[in-house]
């Protein structure tokens, strides 16, 4: 079998205005589809955070990708290797989210020859994956600060019974009270039964105490997960971090580099994670060295590929890591993906991350993919089990030409609200 | 798709009077055959070592295995966890082999399972490995101490060009002359561009002379590997590890322990690979710990599969080790389990190991495999792309019923040449 066409279709995708460590998220968000084709009819697909940048790496690649075997992802990832380094992990920047392209480029290739490879054979990605552990795979409630707005209108997409959190998506959470009320509509709407916390807005002590308002709402039995994006300083994560102790699954990426995550995570008694300090192969034998954190969060288009996320996760498995999952706003072939990825990981130890809820248009058939108890079902049907719909991603590409966009930058975002505001490594 | 039957096979082959470590080989070296069959009318083949235990865990997991989908090793591999606990690498015992029979069992139902999931999507195991990096696999020219005889018949299943091999087979080698005329007829008859030496035989200077006269017969573009099992103290490893710096491409186990070749690494120039001290996954931690090693040396019977090995693989490339292959006796199923191996390992650094050219009988279709240029073509056709001679092993179980061997065991069979001859875990 050989790939014959290698599609690259940017897409916008409507974005309520989150806050995070780095600004405010844009109106829209940017994500790019890869689509490749084959001699025998078949065709994959694969989605990945879209910027000027990682389209113009798959563009590209598409001239030496076609002629390769999809069934032959060794030598696929060979013809990759040979047109450029690998990136360390020092290029995916010092933002919440990963600047890196190239590990975006052999993350397309591996799940979009995968959807390939899952079709040849009539089974789901998951198998060949090594085999679905669970076919219902467990997401969290993503909950983030936000100003009022957005979250698309209201009705769109979402039947009566959603009414509640078209409306939430839409209301302001910029205190406890309001981030309580935005979990409860969430949880009401999609059944989640773990929450995370999207912090590094507000100043540790007012964050804090939103925690302990999810606490006091939901009971010890709803894990809570935490997440200040690395812009404390250690002594702000050692003190704070104390005063979480009993109240979280874990703690992620408090501050910032292996050093600083080692020196936190021998002072207090919580688990942490990472998603920003050890985020790459490379960088797992200082995790190793340092004891850095208890749980990497995979994130398939950031450690280059489904097949590549199973490696990390047998090199938790042997160093005593738990495993969870990363997420950025994204669509439903990236969803699909991190369900077969979840559904087939032995080793998952926590339900994964996922922007999901927080958008309301879709490019696959069918619309918007369904949450319920807090799970993802493995999609039906052979491969990703989710195809395109065309007139979907024709008005979602035309949403990405008149937004004008070309990366995410929360930065400029938030001045338009709170005019000279400036990310900070570490502001607290 | 689900297993339907489990059919568990011991047969002997003829095996030559070869000395190592721990005596002397038996007559006749011991395999289990184990074969799957589906509801869709496919079987799965697999090979590994043989003993009453063995095939006691073989037989014992007939019941619980019949119902799964050989398709999803995850539930295969679950279903023999749920039935007894993994063993450490403390069970391998201190012998050369590997005397634990869960990793055999893992490693059976993984290799029979991919060789049915090969045929059931009509791709080679390589295929379902990632893909093929290489479709000649390159093995070692594996030299013993041996006394004279067995070797099979003159002529036996060999054509005229053979002979010279078959002879040779035949002859003692016990000192460097011997061991040189032995090379000399193995790369004449099978090609191959690399030497290993089994030592752990006669006094380190003896064997050391060996290694000696190698290089001279063969200069210096032949690497040369050399294998004292262990029976080193720490100061001899040292003493002789010196002496061979600049002779060998490594110098395998010299001594037990991973703190042992930890201390004999520092002190010499030259890389050390294991089987012996670095042996499962739950080794790694000591190994990244102590730095051990520079090679480890995979063996799908002793790491748990085809799939596992491919992680250690992804491991070894994390911090830096090099990997090669080990080798027992075996018969054809292992060796193209071994080649599937081989030709899908991206960063497989040296040369595999194989007993191969030791024996004479097959149990595979077509015979003997052919070894050209020091290489195994990766076999045509979907999955192993080998299918079982019926008659053949009917002859090789019965030659297991009459040889009345229930375990390899190389102690007796030294004491019938050298009464009183005991292993010794350090002997020199």
């Amino acid at each position: 079998m050989r790939i014959t066409e290698m599609h690259v279709t940017p897409i916008a995708l409507g974005d309520p205005p989150l806050l995070n460590a780095a600004g405010l998220h844009a109106p829209y968000c940017l994500r790019t589809i890869v689509e490749l084709r084959t001699d025998t009819g078949l065709h994959g697909l694969a989605e990945v955070p879209g910027s000027v940048a990682i389209d113009e790496a798959l563009r590209g690649a598409c001239d030496w990708i076609v002629g390769a075997d999809p069934l032959n992802w060794h030598a696929v990832r060979e013809r990759v290797r040979a047109h450029g380094a690998m990136e360390t992990s020092v290029a995916r920047g010092d933002k919440p989210w990963d600047r890196r392209t190239r590990v975006q480029l052999f993350s397309a290739l591996d799940v979009a020859c995968l959807d390939i490879a899952g079709k040849a054979f009539d089974v789901p990605v998951a198998t060949l994956l090594g085999g679905v552990v669970r076919d219902r795979v467990p997401y969290s409630a993503y909950l983030f600060y936000k100003y009022e707005g957005a979250g698309g209108p209201l009705g769109f997409d979402v039947d009566a019974h959603a009414l509640g959190w078209a409306a939430a998506r839409q209301a302001a959470a910029l205190d406890a009270d309001g981030i309580v009320a935005q979990a409860q509509a969430m949880i009401a709407e999609f059944g989640f039964t773990s929450i995370k916390l999207k912090g590094g807005v507000f100043e540790p002590a007012q964050e804090v105490a939103a925690i302990r308002a999810l606490r006091d709402a939901f009971g010890p039995d709803v894990p809570l997960r935490y997440d200040p994006n690395a812009v404390w300083s250690v002594d702000t994560g050692i003190h704070w971090g104390k005063e979480l102790e009993g109240l979280l699954e874990y703690l992620e990426d408090p501050v910032r580099t292996q050093q600083g995550m080692a020196e936190v995570r021998r002072a207090v008694k919580l688990p942490l994670a990472t998603n920003m300090c050890t985020t790459s192969f490379d960088d797992l034998p200082g995790s190793v060295a340092t004891e850095s954190e208890d749980i990497i969060l995979t994130d398939h288009h950031f450690w280059g590929g489904l097949r590549a996320s199973m490696e990390l996760a047998a090199h938790c498995r042997t160093f005593g890591r738990g495993v969870s999952m990363h997420s950025n706003n994204h669509a439903g072939i990236s969803l699909a993906a991190m369900t077969h990825l979840g559904a087939a990981m032995p080793n998952l130890s926590y339900a994964l991350d996922t922007h999901y809820p927080w958008q309301w248009e879709e490019i696959v058939v069918g619309g918007r993919m369904k949450i319920e108890d807090g799970c993802v079902e493995l999609p039906k049907g052979p491969g990703l089990g989710v195809e395109l719909d065309r007139a979907a991603l024709v008005r979602a590409h035309d949403a990405y030409i008149r937004c004008g966009l070309t990366e995410r930058d929360d930065e400029p975002e938030m001045q338009k609200k709170v005019p000279g505001w400036k990310f900070q490594q570490t502001r607290w």
